[in-house]
């Protein structure tokens, strides 16, 4: 039987991130070019020698240009060297044209830096349906490519610099480093990411990059970004909708000299830490999100399956009746079972169980203890642990929403208008 | 190739309900016995005669009392003769008690009336995980069995009063009928129903009862009324939430002594007017949204089954940000490409095209005629006809869902507390 083990103290993370430190042999920039009306819109990180990497990616049907770019280089090599991200612009549903302009993106920092094509990854996220402004971005690529081995800033601020020209509708940069020891030797791993799809879902993309200076070979590098993806990114719902430009990359370029190997303890210690810090950039995302008053961490408990619990807490962080109960302080239970109920899953609705951060609101049989007072008093704070319990078997699953409140439809109604 | 003809001026319809004729050998009736703070809350209609049955009812996993006693009454005979309904409580996730009382409910309006307990229908609506004060209840069957006789009001008028007494939320109470001709003879569909879920979820569920003095072989029925179901009250969607006493209610009593016989032109004639007859009630059911300002009938074109149509179209009226796009009249094709892209159907981004009331907004290969200013200005009207084209094949479907505004999370968020 296999649990998640999620503490739930990691949900009281302070607003500001940490910025932290830089794994070995990696560069980052940030520059404004042009594409947006003022902020930093070009990012580049570098890394000084060839690294592996692994790649997640939108699953949505329509795939924008640079996610096929990255699709292609990853599987055609194994190490690579550098990534180049636009904000401003998304590069989706630009067709033709598109494709060519995100392989130019590629191919003009490429030669900038004296690299192969193919070595670079490149992303996009902004405004769907306009083609990027290439000659602003050929320019930018020419002083991105220089200011990358500027000494006149610290790298770690210019590695912020890169995380602040990722932003879109982000009301504060989304960045963390983790440093711990693999047999005696010191092992950093850094992660940026933007917002995903809860405000402005022309500029919804959830982008997030991870960098290491372990050496992790290629195959084992794709498992674990994959299985830490699926726990954090993919369990964070604000409003079901899958953004066209969604990936998370990871390089890992060796230069600490420790080496990570498949089934060893340091797998075990890696991986731990690759969750621990994908799981604060998920959470760092879902709490930027405009109008979100209220984190919520949902678990389902007792489930037949992980895939079931999983099911039935994203069916209830979907649930815009459960979300506004929550944000009017309405301890409702009748629209967390009801959702539950239509989640596609069996369960025995007289054994459901509900707690929030700890208190049983609803006992088997449908018993309530508590006074309508009483229970919604529980939703005061601001970090909501909502726990379900259902009688089918051993197997549970954690995910992550937020209230939903006037302030959402607000901003969403008038948008680009 | 089977496509469904749905008329699009269909939408424009009238605020007000028509309460319009009642079928021949039917009465209802509406008090107020106390469930409720003021207004009527037990409603009993009455065939003089048997009647076939059909019925629709929730897919939620956690289906209340009176779902379950009139699923067993269902399968236990073929002819019925009356329908009690309650609304202010739903009688759901009430356990072992929750089943007596429904049955109860049943067994005394059974002996006011001198019909056998399986002979009737019950129907709950209101508030979840409370127990039916059954003292009331009892009193009020009483009073309503003998008021179902009473020749002090018009039938058409006692009629509407149950209409009436089954309502919650709703604004306006929901009614429909249409005569029309059987093979020289007249016959009469009449139908009541009251709103789902999509403002208060604890008063959510949807009811529609549909009675008819055609003569209808119960298989036939069932047959009718499932289709008619899934393609107007299944194809409302509002919020996504499905209640837990959701049902759909058929009685036709002969008194027309026109025979609906299957596979005849009758039944042609016949089931199309069901469908007209329901479409006309979930529309009303969409309209009376607390705080949805359009409605929106969406129609999903070229797709290569109608189930592929149908989940195209249901994932783009689910979509918070598409819905609140429609609120600010904000004509995001971006939104509505990217929902698209994420229903689980594959299809090629290149061919999607987008009309809004008729207008292309988006042809293919992502080709962008209109301006935005001009693009907005489609989604001015109150009906919006949003119409997706994709290139997999001949099939389409229609859902119709309102746009999402402020005052559904505020009137939400303040719901209990």
């Amino acid at each position: 039987m296999f649990k998640e083990i999620i503490s739930s103290q990691s949900l009281e993370i302070t607003a500001k991130p940490t910025s932290g430190r830089i794994p070995l042999g990696f560069k980052g920039a940030g520059i404004f070019c042009g594409i947006k009306k003022r902020r930093k819109d070009l990012a580049l990180i570098l890394s000084e020698r060839p690294a592996t990497a692994a790649g997640v990616f939108t699953t949505n049907v329509v795939q924008a240009a640079p996610v096929l770019i990255c699709k292609e280089h990853l599987s055609e090599r194994d190490t690579f060297r550098a990534l180049i991200i636009n904000s401003g612009n998304a590069n989706a549903c630009t067709g033709e044209q598109g494709y060519k302009d995100a392989f130019e993106m590629s191919s003009l920092i490429a030669s900038e830096l004296g690299l192969e094509n193919n070595e670079i990854f490149v992303s996009s996220t902004g405004v769907i349906g306009e083609t990027l402004p290439m000659d602003k971005i050929s320019e930018g690529i020419k002083i991105i490519a220089s200011e990358i081995f500027s000494t006149e800033k610290q790298e770690e601020e210019k590695m912020q610099e890169a995380a602040e020209a990722i932003m879109t509708t982000d009301t504060f940069s989304k960045t963390v480093s983790s440093t711990f020891l693999i047999n005696g030797k010191e092992v950093t791993i850094y992660g940026m990411a933007k917002g995903s799809g809860m405000i402005h879902p022309n500029m919804a993309t959830m982008l997030g990059f991870i960098l290491t200076d372990a050496t992790i070979e290629k195959k084992l590098l794709q498992s674990m970004l994959k299985n830490a993806t699926n726990k954090t990114f993919n369990r964070i719902i604000v409003d079901g909708d899958t953004s066209t430009n969604d990936m998370v990359l990871a390089l890992a370029n060796g230069a600490s000299s420790a080496e990570i190997i498949a089934e060893t303890h340091e797998h075990y210690i890696f991986e731990n830490e690759l969750f621990a810090l994908l799981k604060k950039l998920s959470l760092d995302i879902v709490r930027d999100g405009e109008g979100a008053t209220k984190l919520i961490e949902i678990t389902v408990d007792g489930a037949g399956s992980i895939e079931d619990a999983e099911k039935i807490g994203r069916t209830i962080a979907l649930s815009p009746l459960v979300k506004t109960a929550i944000h009017g302080e309405d301890a409702n239970w009748g629209r967390i079972i009801a959702a539950a109920g239509y989640s596609g899953i069996k369960f025995d609705p007289a054994q459901f169980e509900i707690f929030i951060n700890g208190i049983k609101i609803l006992g088997s049989n449908y018993s309530v203890e508590l006074s309508i007072e009483e229970s919604n008093k529980t939703l005061e704070p601001h970090y909501i642990y909502l726990t379900i319990k259902i009688g089918n078997g051993n197997y549970s699953a954690t995910c992550w929403t937020c209230d939903f409140s006037e302030e959402y439809v607000k901003i969403n109604g008038s948008y680009r208008s």
